[in-house]
């Protein structure tokens, strides 16, 4: 047995272990003004003159004694002998002490007729009305803006002494291969060092992303040296783990110093830090959603601590439509995406786990749930950190259910209007529940047809609720080698989740057939998502499932249609006037997403736009669904 | 007579005007994945793999067929011999279903036993667990951060197709020297272009920076037509104002058609949009904070329009510690300054003034006073977009009062705490109501030694104030000749603003030479601070004024030491645990921070860092000192 973490030690602790052992550099660099933007001054910037050097003309007008304008009115203008011309900017002779606009300046020969009394000093800029020569422009430690670098600019600066911490990024392990690479089986892409540089070279970090090293001690040691040589800090990505190739808490232990290995933060638990020589390397998890948590949550307020910039994104109070778990003691970092919903803000947690980079990409945000609490209750108000610029949330459709290929195409489709689908996997169970809370803007769900019945559902009667039909298309039996429905009875089923529609065109197939669940192989199997079926079907180990024709396509297995399905978004009735819905629901009408979602989703589009009002109590879709189709 | 605009449009028409009149070019470019943060999705993204692969080990640890571990328990351990090592991500053959961690496995010869059943398909990820080959990655129109860079990688990505707007920006003005030029007397160095070129850029704009084009209409029309043909959209740096030299208007009505010249939009006005040859031409102001809002305010919403990112940065409610008059018809955009204040958000406005770059410089934020408003009022609630990063506005220290050279210091200290100190323009009188209403850290104040008493003051019963002493310096004559007291009868001087103490010294003065107001010539005028001052004894229109020894020294003027003046700084007794504030405390007890107020201020520096409270009713600075002083 291999012991996984040497000891678990609280994200703060890892910090303070880290500034104590570690004081910053102080290095910098002259970086360009024009490219300065984000970077951090490194000392104070004092202006090297005054600005304006001179008294000079705030308006274009002409330069007078404004003693010589007094009693000047509209029935009574004054002619002014005694004037020079000037443009704003230009200097002003001694002489004069105020300006009367080009406006309100009316010629008389050579003299010039002026019909309201000038202030002494009127439209005049003092020197040094913007700063004086000596004064602080900017502070040390102070991150630069395109204001600054302008003003930088006009005071005589081209370039600023600005912070650096040079980070060197070491991606280790056999089973990498370098970005743009296509990888063979077993293999990855090496992203981790992508990001780290991606996510550090903002704040003002240089990164050097160096070559992938396989997992050999002695290569790594060679590269890490010389990393540590050109570097401030060194992030090794990954080795971290228990696996047999994980050779970085050894390496780190033989040429130095182990601070602690394991964090009592998920994801991101394994990451490690050692002390070479003085300066800090990082083993970072080869997770990517753990590499990347570690990364922000302790590389990066270290890198603050050293005093480069820290997190830029805005904090938003959100009501959390979920329940959140979490394992107390551990600091959990919750990808969640956050949308506005008649002037409330919902988040909603996407699924967790390590290997789930979609979900980094889905989210818009992410919860810290704090290491003294055991999680967090539907409904709690809680702030998320944002990872897209603010004004984006208003313009997120939130959504429940599957991600069906119809539900792909109208995502883009609504992106070309400004609008991001934010989708949170459900059970069809939960669809009307969640629109009842309003936490969600629309519901997905897939409704097959039985006997032209296409299912039924408890509607609250205080809850008018829409259903917007999409298109309509084939559910039936997805399978490795040619089957008929009368082979139900001798080959290996995979069934779908308990109260999904699927299991119940399984149930009705069966009835249909005369065979009752027990005559069927596998009829308690679960598979929890298409994905699952079709692989339990590639590997054998069961010979067929219910599925949609495009799934079938897409695994490249055999379909046999049994009944249609129809793909509906539900909406609230007191939402149909949310701009996002109308969006939503001019896309839809539109005959380019009509197209699309023939050619290239395989879905029939007689009915797509139409909506319809859901009966309260038990509301029968197929039956009402031809009387009750209206036009919006 | 010239007129300055044909009309004037709400930002509104503008923006619509130029919407309508402008479709978006649709222009894209390939980017390296590397250089891809902050860029646009120009098309969908689409997996162009499944990941994982195939079903893989998401632990380290032992592959097996979970039927074979049924049973085992803690004291009943289950010996297994049908097994394979694997490693997180390593394939696992078909015929195992569930992971056994390394550290739940323990050897026995050349079996493994095992002392928890395992579930099937326990810690095994299937495949396309993340993604599925053909799903959507990135929706068109996606903003990319480094989440989205590092799975882009992982799923065989290196480039990614992404929108670009080719922005050209032309500088003209017979005025303006290049960055990093000394400019001669009259001159500025153009900052403009380098403003709009550092913005746009973050937005995914590729910005082209001509030379300074001078004020010669064939000259200038030669370099925009070279501009167009080279760009989407090109920047007209100025020339849209009424002086002799600005020839924007005319250039554009001559090549095309202005759509507008003129925006109810302060500052900002003077911006004029044209369309030539269906490419829009815009005409920026030329004082640097009227180009910068007329850039951020009307070209970057219109470049949104083109498919570009929106504003980045987070809106804070803030509660508004002065009133905010405004022009009714106005869209106007005040700099303000952001901290918090026991639990609450203040926001401090800065002068007003399009030539006042260091407002914008001061400022982390501004205040958006809609077209419909004719003001605001002290202790509304607005909100304020912020120019920094939202963390930081915890990190700042709101002080009211005037920017003296020791008070500069103190500042660049702070900072190397990262406590950023923010300053507003106030009246003596002003500092202890704005204490009181606790929208304040900080009131800073000299205060003159008259007689050993060096002010009397007016302390609310209800309010307990503390005078943190920074240090003392000599108050007296700054005069262009060398002077004596006793000339004060024969000489022009400027006086110091009303209710100052500065004019209380002179006041003094005059009783103890026997003079009265009426025999010192200027007694009634006001220099409206010690620029001012300075200014008007440089150009001989005054022979003395009131200030202090720094002032003289810089300005070159001679000085004559009348009374001594402390620096103090008040705070509320109720904020000393405030952490910014013993932030303060431990820099002005600090060695360093007194070397430097000696040094570089000139300060005596023998108190340096007593604090004293303040007696309520009036209290006598002077008399109460020497007892009053303790030790914090």
């Amino acid at each position: 047995m291999k012991k996984r973490y040497l000891s678990l030690c609280s994200r703060e602790e890892a910090l303070s272990l880290m500034s104590r052992a570690f004081p910053p550099p102080g290095t910098c660099e002259r970086v360009p003004l024009l490219e300065a933007e984000g970077r951090i001054t490194a000392e104070p910037v004092y202006a090297p003159c005054t600005v304006p050097e001179t008294r000079c003309a705030g308006m274009d007008g002409i330069a007078v004694r404004s003693a010589e304008t007094f009693g000047a009115g509209e029935q009574r203008p004054v002619a002014i002998s005694d004037y020079v011309m000037v443009d704003t900017g230009n200097p002003i002779p001694p002489e004069y002490d105020a300006i009367v606009m080009i406006e309100d300046v009316f010629p008389a020969g050579e003299s010039r007729l002026v019909r309201k009394a000038a202030l002494p000093g009127q439209y005049i800029r003092p020197a040094g009305e913007d700063i004086r020569e000596g004064d602080l422009v900017l502070p040390r430690g102070h991150q630069i803006r395109p204001s600054d670098i302008s003003a930088l600019a006009t005071y005589g600066y081209d370039h600023v002494l600005a912070r650096v911490i040079r980070v060197g990024i070491l991606p280790v392990g056999n089973e990498l291969v370098p970005i743009g690479t296509r990888p063979a089986r077993g293999k990855i892409v090496e992203s981790n060092s992508v990001f780290a540089g991606s996510y550090l070279s903002r704040m003002g970090a240089r990164c050097t992303r160096y070559e992938i090293v396989p997992d050999d001690p002695l290569r790594i040691t060679k590269c890490l040296c010389r990393a540590l040589r050109e570097n401030d800090l060194v992030l090794i990505s990954s080795g971290t783990s228990a696996g047999r190739a994980d050779h970085t808490s050894e390496i780190i232990s033989s040429l130095g110093t182990l601070l602690f290995h394991g964090v009592a933060m998920m994801p991101g638990k394994p990451v490690m830090v050692g002390n070479l020589k003085g300066k800090p390397v990082v083993g970072l998890p080869g997770y990517p959603v753990a590499s990347q948590t570690a990364l922000r949550e302790l590389v990066v307020p270290f890198l603050v601590r050293w005093g480069l910039a820290g997190q830029q994104a805005a904090v938003l109070p959100a009501r959390l439509a979920r329940n959140i778990p979490s394992e107390l003691g551990f600091d959990e970092f919750i990808p969640v995406s956050v949308g506005s919903i008649a002037g409330c803000t919902w988040a909603h947690p996407h699924p967790r786990g390590s290997g789930l980079q979609m979900n980094l990409v889905r989210a818009n945000g992410y919860l810290h749930v704090p290491a003294f609490s055991e999680g967090l209750d539907t409904g709690t108000v809680a702030d998320i950190h944002l990872t897209t610029a603010p004004y984006l949330v208003d313009r997120v459709l939130l959504c429940t259910g599957t991600r069906e290929s119809g539900v792909a195409l109208l995502a883009d489709a609504l992106a070309g209007r400004d609008i991001s689908m934010h989708i949170f996997p459900a059970r069809p169970i939960e669809l009307i529940p969640a629109l009842r809370m309003n936490s969600c803007h629309i519901g997905i769900q897939s409704v097959p047809e039985i006997n032209g019945v296409s299912g039924i559902r408890q509607v609250p009667g205080d809850l008018q609720l829409m259903a917007l039909h999409i298109g309509k298309s084939q559910i039936g039996l997805v399978s490795r080698d040619t089957i008929s429905a009368d082979d139900l009875g001798r080959i290996r089923v995979v069934n779908a989740p308990r109260e999904s529609a699927r299991r119940i065109v399984l149930d009705w197939l069966l009835a249909e057939l005369g065979l009752s669940p027990d005559q069927v192989a596998g009829y308690s199997s679960e598979a929890r998502n298409g994905q699952v079926m079709t692989e339990t079907i590639i590997h054998n180990r069961a010979d067929a499932g219910i599925g949609s024709s495009a799934l079938a396509a897409s695994a490249g297995l055999r379909f046999l249609p049994i009944v249609p399905e129809s793909l509906e978004l539900l909406v609230r009735n007191d939402a149909l006037d949310d701009c996002r819905i109308q969006a939503l629901q001019d896309v839809v009408k539109s005959v380019e997403f009509q197209d699309l979602l023939q050619q290239q989703g395989g879905y029939f589009t007689t009915k797509t736009g139409q909506i319809r009002e859901l009966s309260p109590g038990f509301d029968r879709v197929g039956e009402s669904r031809e009387e009750g189709i209206r036009q919006p």
